[in-house]
């Protein structure tokens, strides 16, 4: 095909948040399929803070994005030509597609989706890694259990808003942290959180004690920092700690800050441990098939923020989730379905 | 009976190393025992890093010594005088004494030990908490596995040296953190830790690339701060990290220092867990039957660093543990069996 594709690569290694300089712009043709192999149109790229620890040199539980090499992405697109016969022409598809209009990649590098179940921003979000990660970390690595209180930071962001909804779907009491009146309100009346704290306007760990008040059993942490310390003094005895991310540490000048209260993992008994979502790929369909029964009995609510604009608006989209600006999945819209 | 008793009480609060002025030394009558009540008097007392913990204020896994209360303290001693036919006069026992030369306290709060099996001391190390202590962090939290490789730190103090030959007899490779050559040639000659790192003359961190090539797959901690930093970064995947104390931090002034590559926990889908052996209490047995016959069979060694001098020496011989000065089991004898 005779087409020409747009791509973002990695320029440079950022310190502190990602610049423009950081990105390349660049313009090749579409390289057409070869053996098993598809053509996908980009429409729609995941942007999630993991982004910024694969722009960074160094050992992490996957490659750092290569100097000059495209920029990772999730997305979700549809088959422009097919050398697989299980992946026809028109059928919609999600993978790691990059940040670029079109990918050309083996078809077992993608997954089938249909836009008939849901919209296709659903499978980067809730039917996606984001509805993953929230499933295995606080059902597996957190192990919540019916009863219990749940605090999740990050409420309102894609994989915070889903692992809340899904503490409520199992019994338990769900504690949001998110930063503004707006996106507290909103994970309380739209969401049934049981309560959500600002941690731009409240003393986190005062509220806590309010919201909690026998002790936080399951900590969920997107963000890190001030907020982990602050929820780490208010464990239960045996609380579990699920170290989903450190947003708030992503874009810090030099050295992470670890968590000075993590002795309080010693006076609880509690434990804190990491995880990484791509470990559960063997019982993603397990997850997908929960997800969304419960998206379509409206257990489970997915929103997304959808940002038009294409590629040219990749840059500062990335940038809204380290400002806080997005509620709900942040979803680059790349071309029109 | 007609005894004085001298006794070492919670002056002040101390910031930072404790301070000979944040002692009182008192002098009181001996209390006759009541029903079920034995007086013991103290032989040996157990000096140990959380006595710092315990003299803080504010919440822990157990209460803080009260302001002019005798400072907790475990310790063996023989029972003077019993009203509980269980423990007869001449009894030797183990249990929280308190810097004091006697004390009367209920029979239950003392179990009976004996002085033939093993020297009084050893009641205070290896097959006391510190080995009780080594036994369940290890083999229970850390779930310590036959070909793993266990890294311990503080591995020539009395919880250390324990856990490191627990490894070896679990068939783990063992290596210990250690100040100075010493200690460290005393753990690999002396108890067959298969290495030892000096961490006052090396880099912890490049070490470890040596002798744990393929990373640590428990990791035992006693120290906190940059040690336990420079192990997160070479941890195995799935590996546990046990916290059993953190005395590089107990006398810093001002707050904790956090682990700053706490991130490697996500990266190598590790936890990090902390423990409290009282919740072991019910399997005390268990543990002191396999570590005796360990001691019998010479798999296990004991070492005790008696300091004389009694309950006059008690805080110079406290502070000796924050200097790393002790080998073996930190102990100060406070009057002839």
């Amino acid at each position: 095909m005779d087409l020409t594709n747009h791509q973002i690569r990695l320029a440079a290694r950022p310190s502190g948040l990602p610049k423009p300089s950081d990105w390349e712009h660049t313009t090749e043709p579409v390289r057409d399929p070869g053996d098993d192999e598809v053509l996908v149109k980009t429409l729609y790229l995941s942007l999630d803070p993991a982004m910024r620890g694969w722009m960074n040199e160094g050992r992490s539980y996957i490659e750092p994005v290569g100097l000059g090499d495209v920029m990772r992405a999730g997305g979700v697109g549809q088959v422009l030509a097919s050398r697989n016969p299980g992946l026809p022409e028109g059928a919609h598809v999600s993978g790691l597609l990059g940040a670029q209009e079109y990918a050309t990649l083996p078809a077992r590098a993608v997954i089938p989706v249909d836009p008939s179940l849901a919209p296709l921003p659903v499978y980067l979000g809730a039917l996606g890694m984001t509805g993953m990660t929230a499933y295995f970390g606080l059902l597996d690595v957190g192990q919540a259990k019916e009863g219990e209180t749940v605090v999740v930071s990050g409420a309102a962001g894609a994989v915070g808003s889903v692992t809340g909804q899904l503490a409520k779907i199992k019994g338990c009491r769900a504690v949001g942290i998110a930063g503004g009146e707006e996106k507290c309100r909103w994970i309380v009346d739209e969401l049934g959180f049981d309560a959500a704290i600002d941690y731009k306007s409240e003393d986190v760990g005062r509220a806590l004690r309010t919201h909690a008040p026998d002790g936080v059993d399951v900590y969920f942490d997107n963000v890190g920092g001030d907020i982990l310390d602050a929820v780490l003094v208010r464990l239960a005895r045996h609380a579990r700690v699920v170290i989903c991310g450190a947003v708030s540490q992503y874009n810090a000048p030099g050295q992470m800050r670890g968590p000075a209260n993590y002795m309080m993992l010693l006076v609880n008994r509690a434990r804190m441990e990491g995880f990484v979502v791509f470990d559960y790929a063997a019982r993603y369909g397990e997850a997908a098939k929960e997800l969304a029964g419960w998206l379509a009995d409206g257990s489970l609510k997915a929103r997304e923020d959808i940002v038009p604009g294409g590629l040219d608006a990749f840059h500062d989209t990335l940038l809204k989730l380290f400002a806080g600006e997005n509620v709900g999945k942040l979803v680059l819209k790349v071309a029109d379905d």
